[in-house]
């Protein structure tokens, strides 16, 4: 486990809330491990958030808290040992059955090194159902009192899982959207493959900063940025990327016997060894 | 732990070694987590190798036995867990002060899910010099003793060092590569970027299966498999390829929020939802 300096702790996650009131949109590609993690600092993002498909799909597991909670935190404690950002973690539902579980989780990802949170609504061992909204209200309360530095974006997930008839979904990821942020939390996260109309009208109706799912097909980050996004992420769209590239020059290796795909953008052998020497 | 089946194991060992006497060139693109060993599985590659270096950058840490025995062994398990290939694991120096400790270390890979070894004969914590040979026949007859199923890939560090002067460093390698497959390795890694003649020379000197690093600027996989080379191993290269490929992708989203690079060969968010779906 990551020593924590409560100091640096509360800087940053005071950093990464001040982050959501810029002008300048905050752009968080998701990360899986440390080395991931490296990259993305380098590439000067003013933060770093993790994907927890993205960290189970490392350690070899599906998404939806199928990795215990000691695997997650212990993921979460290896990339903020070799970043000086803020680091603001996946922990899906929290991975506790009980509410004193789920703060429990959340003490300890604190104690790993983070300073923010995403916390979703999908109720866990039930695909496809969410939690009752007061539930996750009084849950974002109890998270809010906690005396740690902690910066909470509520993520509603009535869009990915296909919630009631289409034609409500947008006024129901609003009503919660706005009952979360009424319970202390610092960005909203309602989470879906969503176009540009419907984003507009979720950042003209909710209250406060929102983060919407960047990416193909979603518009480019300087037209969320013009739409009123406070902040976007990546979810597991950046390692999907990323392990395509590899399936690439793995095929090109076995197809061809040849180097092409391998060389394209690849880090020089300095570049890769200098990646966990702290400038 | 993962719990082995010693049946399955040396089928497994069996067919790895079986794999560098086969007329074609066994090609070993070096992998540093579970999910780029189900990709590399899925490319059509019949074993799995780690790569050290990328399993310790995956955890935040530089090369040379800086994690841990249990870190490299966890991470190990982790990926045998999810392939049904033969896995060979590259465990530097042994992770181990002593012989004895070494052939523990190794116990535990086997115990982990691997049924292969690359031992290097770098000395631990005296950078750039090598282990007397002696001393590394004793320890790979000590190896090849072991009842366990185990193919031992015995590298000599002799190029990669630059050890003496560089006209003796051909004679010295073949030395010592002769002296390992006498005390029972099945295959020895002269490791180096080396060119074609080099290449030639060792393949004709050495008296059994060679493993050369590719690569640029190695000749390509055909070019090998046509000197007589038996395996060939990509080292760190992958996971440095896939890196930089990360950050073309991050650059281009801090700079232009655009996602040109994010499309350009990902997996599809089926393909990567049934990584660790067993067929």
């Amino acid at each position: 486990m990551v020593s924590i300096d409560l100091k640096i702790q509360r800087e940053r996650a005071q950093r990464l809330r001040q982050l959501h009131h810029d002008p300048q949109l905050l752009v968080l590609p998701n990360v899986w491990d440390a080395a991931s993690a490296r990259i993305v600092e380098q590439a000067g993002f003013p933060a770093i958030a993790t994907a927890s498909t993205g960290i189970a799909a490392a350690l070899g597991y599906g998404d939806g808290q199928q990795i215990s909670r000691e695997m997650m935190i212990a993921a979460i404690a290896r990339i903020t040992r070799v970043v000086d950002l803020p680091v603001t973690a996946d922990i899906e539902a929290g991975y506790g059955d009980t509410p004193e579980e789920i703060l429990h989780t959340v003490q300890q990802v604190i104690e790993a090194g983070a300073v923010g949170i995403n916390i979703e609504d999908s109720l866990p061992h039930a695909p496809g159902q969410l939690v009752d909204m007061a539930a996750q209200v009084e849950l974002i309360q109890a998270l809010r009192h906690l005396d740690i530095p902690l910066v909470i974006n509520a993520r509603t997930d009535v869009f990915l899982l296909g919630i009631g008839e289409p034609g409500d979904r947008l006024q129901h990821a609003v009503r919660r959207a706005n009952a979360y942020l009424q319970a202390g939390a610092d960005c909203v996260y309602p989470i879906g493959r969503l176009d540009r109309s419907v984003t507009a009208e979720l950042v003209k109706a909710i209250n406060g900063p929102i983060n919407i799912l960047a990416g193909p097909p979603a518009p480019t980050l300087p037209e969320l940025e013009q739409l009123g996004v406070a902040r976007v992420s990546l979810a597991g769209d950046i390692m999907r990327a990323v392990l395509g590239h590899l399936r690439t020059i793995a095929s090109e290796l076995h197809q061809h016997g040849t180097y092409t795909s391998m060389q394209q953008d690849s880090l020089s052998g300095a570049e890769f060894s200098s990646l966990f020497d702290k400038e």
